[in-house]
């Protein structure tokens, strides 16, 4: 790229993208410029768009566009109930499953001491107010599986458990389409533990 | 991304980067919004530059910002060698590797009548007058070890072979640290067909 300082630029520049080291980076880039120049520009523009029109729900946390997310300002989703995840990739994926019509809280993390994310980064004091101040039936802690969303869950538990009478965990078991043969062992535990009567709702 | 327009558009404009499909599109996206407002501000800017200043050198077809790109303007260069390559990201590997100080031809392409790409999408027109105008000691013809890249190459000979006193091709063999056991066939068939006296030059 010696002599093009603009590709050179480019090239640099893309490798802010999540999983692109410096030989995607070229590719795309010549890809872009080979073929894609429009397509380029109107990337360019979107990109502009996002990072400066999306900001975080005042209630909820996951990105909107306005003060309120589409999901909090909606009167038909179920204000008592509300679930609590780790990142707006999880809202998108519950969301995407269908089937749940309540609110959610976003933490845009988990605790991690050692990165320095404590609890006035996942705002859980704004959760706290929010089950303070809004009937929360049921909060369902929906942080991932790993050793730092289960402490999170702990601590959520812990610190709501006054305000919402039910504070529930997603279930662990064996995913659908799952075989025994191939489940870890601690997946086969919580099947085991985790177990219903067949036949049974 | 139902309720969050720009982030849509922006999952969307990002699948005109080859190799990244809708999920990880997502994916980019929200790790932008995340971590790297600044960094993808930055990469929109690096976009709007290099797709509006990045044109062709009028020489040699490579990727410049002038009129004329660096090599073809470079008084150091050997302009009596020209290299034919297919595209600009070979004209970068060649250089990587250090040891050639000739000029380029930058194809941008190869020969695919079923792709409607004949003798003018590649500029041979502006080869023929190339050669024909400077004069040229060696052509290396270095389109690729493929059919469409062999077919061009023939291609090439017949219309500058007149011109051009050594039209050559690139050496067909074992790449440098590759093991006999896993070469296919074809590439021990030119090695041993290009073999060389021990000791030799």
């Amino acid at each position: 790229m010696r002599g093009i300082p603009r590709l050179s630029a480019l090239i640099e520049a893309l490798q802010v993208l999540p999983g692109v080291g410096p030989k995607s980076a070229q590719r795309m880039a010549l890809a872009l410029l080979q073929r894609q120049r429009p397509g380029a520009l109107h990337l360019a523009a979107a990109l502009t768009d996002a990072m400066q029109g999306i900001r975080e729900c005042r209630t909820c946390r996951n990105y909107a566009e306005a003060e309120e997310c589409s999901i909090c300002s909606d009167p038909r989703r179920d204000g008592s109930v509300l679930c609590i995840v780790e990142s707006p990739a999880d809202v998108f994926a519950i969301e995407h499953a269908g089937g749940y019509n309540g609110h959610y809280f976003v933490l845009h993390g988990r605790l991690s001491p050692i990165e320095g994310i404590g609890p006035a980064e996942l705002g859980l004091d704004r959760l706290e107010s929010r089950v303070r101040d809004q009937s929360v039936e049921e909060a369902i802690v929906a942080t991932n599986a790993t050793v730092e969303g289960e402490a999170t869950a702990h601590y959520v538990r812990q610190l709501i458990g006054g305000a919402v009478p039910n504070v529930t965990r997603l279930a662990q078991g064996m995913p659908v389409g799952g075989e025994l043969e191939y489940a870890d062992g601690g997946t086969i535990l919580y099947a085991l533990r985790g177990r219903r009567r067949l036949g049974g709702e």
